[in-house]
């Protein structure tokens, strides 16, 4: 039975991984860490120990491929290692060793295309502030300054970092051409579990678009000020909120979603009306027009709050990712997999970034949720039911299979 | 003429004062701090000079008496001269120097009953979290361990900084009886400056009831949790900050306000949906009755958005002082003053707190508020035309001749 060795492989790794860079807290693997170098090394070791010829490239992600004809463009599959501060033994893990469970089934059946497991580095961006730089420098889109930009919060560069592991900070472009991509992930959503469904098939990966918007008032004595003088920033920034709530409700079928995360009052005393306030907006979409057509909406009603309650307001954008849709080839194809040996799945985009997301710039890319229990990851209460984890891999499995095949 | 007189001493003292604590950012005479001192030491040397008798209580809080029979109660007026750090000079400092200049001619007038003035120590709270020590070291209201329990920024105890001075932070209550008690201070907020009016007269000093309000939510990614599926604390405490503000606006009449002036996000970060959230409300009004019911009414609609919303709140009752009413009799009297020397007058509540309010308990109490301009305080930006200053010292002088004379 395939599915009963990928299961024992799966479980075999997820076990002994799961003894790495814990604490009482939770797991924590940061990008080039001891902690995170410790379970790269055990992951090199399970592909070689699974008849993968294995090489890294300059920037330190891992390589694993079967052999094969490799005049064909490779099929490659793979996630990252890396983790948030306490956070949990899934994210990403759970599609590195699926990886590793399909790349060496489909080894021991010698079949035309090559596939090629992918384990990229630094892929969150909780030690230098910036995500998916493993899958960037593959792609070629890491900013030519990087090695010195971005830093640590101990102030250590990327490259001084990158250097004590022995590997470079550059752009480490894939070479070859590839014939799919596809990552097993887990959901981190709660999504999959609301609907009972233990796949989800990814169209489209969103992209944030992020503003700080700056709301001015006049602070005032909380005791001497009469309501009707007050310029209260803050029960103007509640207006706002709430009407960015209502607009991304009534979008929420166009797939986008609104969040203000961060606020801020000025002065911030029990007995001092808000005179500033300042917000985060965190758009996100997979479709660029919604994005953009939800954002007019939202900055359209701010500055009419803003009007009627003689408040200022300022608008400063800090990013505006472009989404990506992933391949329609290979959406079909999961799904058809799927019916063959007889998952339910639903197809649905995933709302957080993934290394599957820069891996568009040179292959199609297809993607598989598992669910996140409770919705609940970046968190050592993140988990998903062993089960889960091997329908998702048994459905990798398929996907490569009938790729690796053509 | 009566006024001039007043009008050459207010300036000439308000101008001395305006050299003493002062730096580039404004007025910092903190309570018991050396600046607090100096302005101490000079008033002290203007009431001698205005021939009155001088002492001062266990507390440090002065009194300088003017001659007459002491088997009658005394007049008493006054105010206090310490500052908020990065204050104006006018805060305290206008009843203050109006209270010399009215006992200086009093005293030459040779009336009946005494006038006294009173410098009360330490109402501010900026030092040690807490206000109106002095007056209420005067009412016998200062909890036991006064001495040990207030501590400043650098940790000293209240006990610690008053014997440095040859103080004592214990109560010190005033023995005798007390025909009168009347505080001439600024406004602090911008109601007689809209109203064109020049004059307050203060029916009763507000005080607040307090709260803080913790709203639990759930902690999700931004980008993988639909809107549905939200339990946003932020969202939520925008609902209830709204009706917050709403419910105040209504009950604007009544002579309540409601604030919300301080609230923190948990985690605050831009791609976090917000778990927690806590807020305060700050209530005030000078009819008991009045903020009950609006304390009621904000209650019962945070609990419907909490329920509605799948919200968990939590209320901490952080003070519920007492709100006072001043002596109709005073109020009384301050009109009829007022038209007989032709000056406009409104009646009017004091949203903020103030010695007089502590002098309720042992005395009937008047207060004579004069404009802020823009209704600023607490800020270096604090002015009061001098005109404005005259008009009320003259005011308080005419109504400490009627109550002296009986």
């Amino acid at each position: 039975m395939t599915e009963t060795l990928l299961k024992d492989r799966v479980e075999e790794m997820m076990t002994a991984l799961a003894k790495l860079g814990k604490d009482e807290r939770g797991y924590t693997r940061l990008a080039f860490s001891d902690a995170d170098m410790e379970v790269r090394s055990y992951l090199i070791g399970e592909m070689e120990r699974a008849g993968l010829t294995v090489r890294e490239d300059a920037f330190g992600n891992v390589f694993a491929r079967t052999r094969g004809n490799n005049a064909l463009p490779a099929v490659l599959i793979g996630s990252h290692a890396d983790s948030v501060p306490q956070g949990g033994n899934y994210d990403g893990i759970v599609g590195i060793v699926g990886a590793i469970a399909v790349a060496e089934k489909i080894a021991s059946e010698k079949l035309p295309r090559p596939v090629e497991v992918v384990l990229f580095m630094a892929e969150e961006s909780s030690r230098f502030g910036v995500a998916n730089l493993g899958s960037k420098a593959m792609a070629g889109m890491l900013p030519e300054d990087a090695a010195s930009f971005y830093k640590d919060s101990d102030g250590k560069t990327l490259g001084e970092v990158m250097a004590e592991r022995g590997f470079v900070a550059e752009n480490a472009p894939y070479k070859k051409r590839v014939r799919a991509f596809l990552e097993l992930h887990i959901e981190q959503g709660g999504i999959l579990e609301s609907q009972l469904s233990p796949l989800g098939i990814v169209t489209g990966i969103a992209a944030p678009h992020r503003y700080r918007l700056t709301i001015g008032g006049r602070a005032d004595h909380s005791g001497t000020t009469p309501m009707n003088l007050r310029r209260d920033a803050l029960t103007g920034a509640a207006d706002m909120l709430l009407r960015i709530e209502e607009l991304a409700q009534a979008n929420a079928r166009k797939g986008v979603v609104a969040t203000v995360g961060q606020l801020d009052v000025y002065p911030n005393a029990m007995n001092v009306v808000p005179g500033k306030v300042t917000m985060s907006i965190d758009l996100r979409g997979t479709d660029e027009d919604n994005i953009n057509s939800l954002c007019i909406a939202i900055l359209e009603n701010v500055d009419a709050i803003a009007q009627k309650r003689n408040l200022a307001v300022q608008l400063e954008t800090l990013t505006e990712e472009e989404p990506a849709l992933l391949d329609e080839g290979l959406v079909a194809l999961g799904e058809y997999c799927a019916g063959e040996i007889g998952e339910r799945t639903m197809r649905m985009a995933s709302g957080a970034g993934h290394d599957a997301l820069y891996m568009t710039r040179i292959a199609p890319v297809g993607m598989i949720f598992v669910p996140s229990k409770n919705g609940i990851s970046h968190n050592p209460a993140e988990y998903t039911e062993m089960a889960d984890i091997v329908r998702g891999t048994n459905l990798l499995y398929h996907m490569v299979k009938r790729l690796a095949e053509e």
